[in-house]
């Protein structure tokens, strides 16, 4: 069944398409953290960030459904779920980032985010870090080092080390800055010019490196002498997953100048979307004269209104600091020599597996992803030598969760020879 | 209240948020052809292209309803229902186009081809007609002459004058063809290259010139002894609105390497596609890696799923050509010195006004737009002058309701002096 599976896919969506797991898994029903397969088995997800506040929550559910029955069109005409929306999304943010547009996915909105830097400065020139990742589109996977565009790498974009690759403390923030300003003046003498600079404030596709608060601090000061924009991409650390903090920049404590939101934004419906300033909203909208079909349409704004209440009313912001504390103390247990670290910010862990020789290990780290589904709990891999575990549950991940992962982890483990 | 909302709307969306009409309105429910506004009105929707199958279609909305409660994951892991639908929508196609990828819009579809085309030529520029809009990412929206991008017009993009200002007949489409060619000369000699032409294949934005059959065949012939890709964006005439064809190529009788999709796909759930060729799917895997996080997720096949199953079973497309015809006669017997021609494809349909002098006239389509709505009938404008009346109504058009339009219509001419 998973055989024809995996063949109808190669026939319909063609080779390269990402799967997980040397056999896929497929899966039938998803429900709070669970998610059943095909056989009926279930699986605790420690990995997916979509369903933020679970898998199937009837209240985003009903939500969807009612708000389809009624009426599903677009901002051209005026309706008031979108605009309750923009308000509460917008409150949750302080200072004056308090515009909005919605769109579909991350990419749209970091696709934006790129060109409101453009409209800002009139100039074209982007800086990001080195393994980042913030979506899909042409422009957005510029910033991406993965695989080289045709035609080559684009001149217009530079990307600095992250933090990953740099010295910890104080150190490691003022060679950050500096990489910035050279990169800036780099970018100035071909001629783009400096529009902004892109980043995940956890670095999360870099391994949730260990960066303390301030580490953006001169760096910002760097973009903004230089009159560039600070666009920070939101979508991983976003709507309270860190514990602490709703947002990655104020865990950080630097002050964006967009911020762009998406994946569990509506639980999995497709929205996201680009938040800023009045006077950038006004140069963008001027500039380029946007409009999104389905961008802020009654159902995807209705799903994004539930699954913010939700976060509200069932305490997921507060509930992720708690288990995010107790499940780090958990994995902080684990004891094998290829653990090279354990990183933590709420309900989000890395755990960062090398070889005997210290070097980065992401063979034992696919192993290890699939020992712990042979453990029923789903969880991936991240890093710039994706050598290090990603456990990222649905916020709603209780102690008795947490439990069931650390003894799956430890199970693992023990497979594991050196332990 | 109007008021108020669209002084929210300047508020948290900021200015040059397109709405329609003079007073926007403000919707609250929709039914099959018709939406009622706050006060109560029933409105009859002959503009709304995306409620293709109606507006809150029960099937539809059962669909997203039934799995969004059930799962909603995405295509790293196993599920039937995204193959299901791509197999039928592949099925839908003639030819070779066999292989699809999901996505949310149709930008992110149209900003995929163009890649498409970039990984298959290994070449950069693209050429597309003069008036046309294709969506509004980055790269996509250079396509459209509409607005200077920042750092001015793109060298890697040619706009070749549309079918509406070439001559009529056979002359069109040659002259059509030698501005392909010297548009591909110009792009190979600025080092470009020439990737691909993307068009629609009824040139909507152009305002639905008259276009016969056989237009495209020299063109592209030229375009294909260029070795490059020809890209057909089906989001407006696609899934039968032509009545006589599923698709704009299939009525214009050209074979195009990649068709997008979007719009009227899920029936306002945020779904497009992009369907091509086997060996021009793995040339772009393999170029770009991609992954879309709500691309192809349980809940947009469902609704996918469902939208096509109710054009089948209720006879949609043959619906689209009776009721496009009647309304076609309906619309040629309204009597105005103003209007200059009326043309039809289906269910879509302009009516060109013009002023004493002959030139276009969109002032005064803007006051017929306002007419309608008075008459509780919504229509838009199109064309490069903007002097085109659009009608475009969902699919399940009846005769009922081309009779309340055409009532509608001569009352709102009726009103216009020269009547």
């Amino acid at each position: 069944m998973v055989e024809d599976l995996v063949a109808r896919r190669r026939r319909l969506m063609g080779p390269n398409v990402p799967t997980f797991y040397d056999e896929p898994l497929h899966l039938v029903k998803g429900q709070g953290v669970w998610l059943w397969d095909s056989a009926g088995t279930r699986y605790l997800d420690c990995y997916n960030n979509v369903p933020h506040v679970g898998h199937c929550h009837p209240r985003v559910v009903r939500a969807i459904a009612d708000q389809a029955a009624r009426l599903n069109t677009h901002t051209r005409y005026l309706h008031e779920t979108v605009l309750d929306y923009i308000e509460a999304l917008t409150g949750k943010l302080d200072h004056d980032l308090n515009q909005a547009i919605m769109v579909c996915s991350g990419s749209e909105a970091n696709d934006i985010a790129l060109r409101m830097a453009q409209a800002m400065t009139g100039k074209r020139g982007f800086i990001a870090t080195d393994t980042t990742y913030h979506g899909n589109t042409t422009a957005v996977s510029q910033l991406s080092a993965r695989r080289p565009p045709i035609g080559g790498q684009p001149g217009h974009v530079r990307l600095i080390p992250a933090p990953d690759k740099l010295p910890p403390g104080p150190e490691g923030a003022e060679k950050f800055a500096r990489n910035m300003a050279r990169a800036i003046v780099e970018l100035e003498e071909t001629g783009f010019g400096f529009a902004g600079f892109m980043l995940d404030p956890i670095f999360a596709n870099e391994g949730l490196p260990d960066v303390a608060p301030g580490f953006m601090d001169a760096a910002a000061g760097v973009v903004r002498r230089a009159r560039g924009l600070v666009l920070c991409d939101e979508v991983q650390p976003g709507f309270g997953r860190l514990g602490s903090h709703w947002w990655g920049h104020d865990f950080m404590g630097f002050r964006p100048d967009v911020v762009t939101v998406g994946k569990p934004m509506a639980n999995g419906h497709p929205v996201a979307a680009v938040i800023t300033r009045p006077e950038i909203m006004a140069e963008f909208r001027q500039a380029f004269g946007f409009f999104s079909t389905f961008g802020g349409n009654p159902v995807s704004a209705a799903a994004a209104m539930a699954t913010l209440r939700v976060i509200e009313d069932e305490g997921l912001v507060a509930n992720a600091q708690a288990m995010g504390d107790y499940m780090l103390a958990g994995l902080r247990t684990l004891d094998h020599p290829a653990i090279a670290g354990v990183r933590g910010r709420g309900l989000f862990f890395g755990v960062e597996l090398v070889g005997e020789d210290g070097a980065p290990a992401p063979e034992l780290a696919h192993r290890l992803v699939e020992e712990l589904k042979r453990e029923k709990v789903l969880i991936g891999r991240i890093g710039r030598h994706d050598n290090i575990l990603k456990l990222r549950p649905p916020l709603v991940f209780g102690r008795e969760h947490a439990d069931f992962a650390l003894v799956a982890l430890a199970r693992a483990f023990g497979r594991i020879p050196g332990s």
